[in-house]
């Protein structure tokens, strides 16, 4: 069976999941550093600190990672609606989203109401993109 | 070697990942649905769109416990600066952060505008947090 992941299979997206200490810097330097080390500049700070903030990097690269698959999603949702003449918002789905994630956010921990907030920061962006689909297509 | 997850592994807060549909109710139904039906009720809507909800309701779960993870890592983050008398916010580290989650996103596709828009929205959180854990320490 051939592996899932190898390295042929991992393009420039992937090296912000990457541990990435030591690896020196290549391309992706950005402003002196690169994308695996945003916290290699902590020096003097506590270990424990050092740990947390290598941890809240990996998260954040992976919650960039899914937005952008997210919005590929709804890009597509925005392109289908404009061709089938439907409105970019519905109401009533985003009641719906907004129960179930608070309900997720209550069982995982997080605040119900800072999840709440969240779509809807989501969801005003994606209405932007699909009012602007929408104006293309009618264009 | 034993399988990597497994029933008896499965807690409540995995539902939201699950596909859900034609389970029926249980404990979790809210409002008349459970956390892995949202579109539940998209009937007479294009099958292209029901798959595309669907995808975006697995990704916004997978989203909503990155953040609770993220958020147990920040409040662990908040308790050791103020046990340490560290300032909640580090404006240094922040511009880190935002220079890699731009360019981690001009990678991924995602307008990197947006991605330092999330990143002040979430940060906006955190401080939040963290200046209600300071306050509580110095009482």
């Amino acid at each position: 069976m051939p592996p899932l992941r190898g390295p042929a299979r991992r393009g420039p997206t992937c090296r912000g999941l990457d541990r990435g200490h030591g690896e020196g810097s290549g391309p992706h330097t950005i402003a002196g550093m690169t994308r695996g080390e945003p916290s290699g500049t902590d020096a003097g700070m506590p270990p424990e600190l050092i740990r947390l903030r290598s941890s809240i990097d990996n998260i954040d690269a992976a919650l960039v990672h899914l937005l952008a698959e997210r919005f590929k999603a709804t890009q597509q949702v925005g392109e289908l609606k404009a061709a089938q003449g439907l409105p970019p918002a519905d109401a009533a789905r985003e009641e719906r989203q907004i129960a179930r994630l608070r309900a997720l956010a209550h069982d995982a921990g997080l605040d119900p109401q800072f999840a709440e907030k969240f779509l809807n920061f989501i969801i005003a962006e994606v209405i932007r993109h699909h009012e602007a689909i929408a104006a293309d297509s009618t264009d």
